[in-house]
C-alpha cells in the first residue's frame, strides 16, 4: 500500500528517495513515453497503475513493460469511458496524465475522437480527481503543436497560441482545464508541452508519434527512408530526459502552470537524417516534396525555449541526438519484431 | 428560392441591397442576438432559416419572432443532433452561427454541456459544411472571455489567451476550429469576439447572457439590483450595432479572422447603475462583494479594441449607453411580461 493522502499533500518537491511507495497512476502507461516513465518509477520503488486502452494505432504495448510486468499493475481502460475514473484515480498521489491522440493527420480526417480522446476525457478525469483526488498530484503531457507556426525561435511559452490542426485545438483545450483546474478547484496540476519524443518503444509503425519512428525502422530494415521537405529545423527529446521531466514537474513550483520542453539545439531534417545514417553505420534518403495534405498543417520550423522549466525544477536534457539515436537503434536492434510485423500475405 | 450557390460564391462584400433572397441559416436564431439579427434580415429581403433548441436556460424565446413569424422558417433542433446539420447548411449562403452556451457559471457546474454545444457541436457544423456547403459563408459568435483578465487595456486580437472557465476554454475550440477550417479546408469563415451585447430581446430572467439583463428587469419592476464590486470597467454593444457588425462580417476581408467587437468607451459597473438608474427615471442600488464562485472566473476590467474589425470593414457601433438603455427599457416596459413570469406559487 502506498502512503496515506495525507502524507502525500504535505509533499513539496519529490527527489528519487522519496518515490518510494507513491501510488502514482499512468495513463496511457503502456505507450512510448507511459512506460518509460513506469519503469523508471517501479525502479524508484513507486507502486505503479497504468491504465491504457491499447487502441492499436496509439503507442500502447505490452512489450513495453517486458521485464516490469509484474511489478507493475495495469488496468485496461479507455478514459472515455468516464465511469471507471472515479475508482482509478482515488488514493493516488501522482498522476501522469499522457492519455492522447497524438497522429495530427488522424485529427484531420476524424476530429471526433481526437476531442473525445484529447478534451472531454480529460475534463472527465479533471472532475474525478476534483471529487475523489483533490490532493494528487496531476502532470498532463501537451504538446508544441498548440502554438502553430512559429512567429519567432527559440519559441517560448509567451509565444501565440494558434494551432495548426484539430489535435493542436483539442491539446490546447485539455491543457487549459488542467491549469483552469488548478487556478479555480486547486488541483495540483501542471502541463508539459513536448516536442519530438523518441528513444526506445516508440512506435515505429507509421509516423502517428513522430516521422523519426519511421526514419529508424526503415534505416535498421536497411531500407531508404524519406525526407520531406528537409530544410526545416526541429528539437528532439530522448525518452530518458522527457521521464525525468515528468518527474521533476512534479513539485509546487510548476502547479498550475505550462513548461516547454526541448532538447539540444535545433537540427535541420536532412542533417538529422545523416545523423541517423552515421549511427547506424549506413543508410540511405529519399527526398520529396510535402505531401498537400501534411503541407497544410506543417509549422515549418520549431525550436523549444525550455528556460523556464530549467529554472523551476532543475531538469536539464543529458542525452544529445548522436547518442540517442544510437541508443535507440541498439535498442530496437533487438525489440524490433516487437513493433513491426510484416503484414501477412492474403491466404 | 434563394440565389444558387454559385452565384454566392461569386460575392464579395454583401451590401444592403444584396441581402436580397439571400439564403440565410442562423443558429441559435430564436435568441437575443440571433432574432434581431432574423429581423434585420427578414427586412432587408433574405430568406432566413433559423435553427433552435430552445433550451430553457438559453435565450430563445419564441416572442422574439413576434411580427416576422410567417417571414422566417423555424427549424426546431439541438446542433448536437448531429445528423440534422448536413440537410439544413445545405445551400446556405451565408451561416449566422449564434448557437452557444453562455453562461460561465454553469459551464464550471456543467462542463460538459458547455463542451457539447460550444465545441463538439461547433465541430459537426463545420464539418457538415466542409462537405454540404464549402461555398458558404459563416461568421461565428465568440467571446472576449477567451482572453481571461486582461493583462493590459483596450485588449486587442493579439492579446493573450488565458480563458478564466471552461466556457471560455470551449468556446475558444469552437473559434480556433472555424478558423483552421478555413485556412485548411478553405471554408469561407470568421469570427466575432463579442463583450457585454444588450437591448430588446435580452434574457432578463438572470445573468446567463449577461448581468445587466438582471439590472433592467429589476429597474422596470422598482426593485433594487445589485452591483457586484462596482469599480470593474466594462463596454457594452448595443444589439443593433451587434446586428450590423455580423452583417458587415460578411467579406472576404474577414474571413479566417477573429475580431473584437467593442462599444463606447467602457463605463464602471457603479456608473453604468448610475446611468440605468437616469435612463429609468428612478431606481435603487444594493452594493456587494463579488459571490465567491463568481469571483473565482471573473475577469477584471476589459475594453475592447475593435479598431482590426472597424478597418475591415467600415463598422462602427452607433448607439451609446445612455441612448442604448433607453431604448431598451422602452421595449422591455411594453414587453416584460413575455421575458419574465412570476413563479407560481405552490398549490
Amino acid at each position: 500500500m502506498g502512503l496515506p493522502i495525507e502524507t502525500a499533500s504535505t509533499l513539496t518537491d519529490i527527489n528519487d528517495l522519496q518515490w518510494k511507495n507513491r501510488r502514482v497512476l499512468i495513463t496511457g502507461g503502456l505507450g512510448f513515453i507511459g512506460a518509460n516513465l513506469a519503469r523508471r518509477l517501479v525502479d524508484l520503488g513507486a507502486e505503479v497503475l497504468i491504465v491504457d486502452s491499447l487502441i492499436p494505432q496509439y503507442g500502447g504495448n505490452w512489450f513495453n513493460l517486458d521485464g516490469i510486468r509484474d511489478r507493475v499493475t495495469v488496468n485496461l481502460a479507455d478514459l472515455r469511458d468516464r465511469h471507471v475514473l472515479p475508482h482509478l484515480v482515488q488514493g493516488r498521489d501522482v498522476i501522469f496524465n499522457l492519455v492522447g491522440q497524438t497522429s495530427h493527420l488522424d485529427s484531420m480526417t476524424d476530429p471526433f475522437t481526437d476531442l473525445a480522446i484529447n478534451t472531454e476525457a480529460q475534463l472527465h478525469l479533471l472532475e474525478a480527481c476534483r471529487k475523489e483526488a483533490p490532493q494528487t498530484r496531476i502532470v498532463f503531457a501537451s504538446t508544441r503543436q498548440i502554438y502553430g507556426a512559429p512567429a519567432y525561435l527559440p519559441v517560448d511559452e509567451k509565444h501565440p497560441l494558434v494551432p495548426p490542426d484539430v489535435n493542436g485545438i483539442n491539446k490546447l483545450a485539455g491543457e487549459f482545464y488542467h491549469l483552469l483546474y488548478h487556478k479555480v478547484h486547486g488541483l495540483r496540476a501542471s502541463s508539459l508541452r513536448l516536442t519530438n519524443t523518441y528513444g526506445p518503444r516508440m512506435r515505429v509503425k507509421d509516423a502517428r508519434q513522430t516521422f523519426l519512428g519511421i526514419w529508424i525502422r526503415l534505416a535498421l530494415q536497411g531500407k531508404p527512408f524519406e525526407v520531406w521537405g528537409g530544410e526545416q529545423l526541429r528539437d528532439f527529446t530522448y525518452v530518458d530526459d522527457a521521464v525525468e521531466a515528468f518527474l521533476a514537474a512534479v513539485t509546487p513550483a510548476t502547479e498550475g502552470k505550462a513548461f516547454n520542453i526541448g532538447g539540444f539545439p535545433p537540427v535541420s531534417l536532412s542533417a538529422l537524417a545523416g545523423t541517423l545514417i552515421a549511427a547506424n553505420g549506413g543508410g540511405s534518403v529519399v527526398h520529396k516534396p510535402f505531401p498537400p495534405d501534411r503541407k497544410k498543417i506543417d509549422i515549418g520550423d520549431y525550436h523549444a525555449d525550455d528556460s523556464a522549466f530549467r529554472a523551476a525544477t532543475g531538469w536539464e536534457p543529458r542525452i544529445d541526438m548522436p547518442e540517442g539515436l544510437g541508443r535507440t537503434l541498439d535498442w530496437f536492434r533487438r525489440n524490433l519484431p516487437h513493433y513491426w510485423q510484416e503484414e501477412s500475405l492474403p491466404p
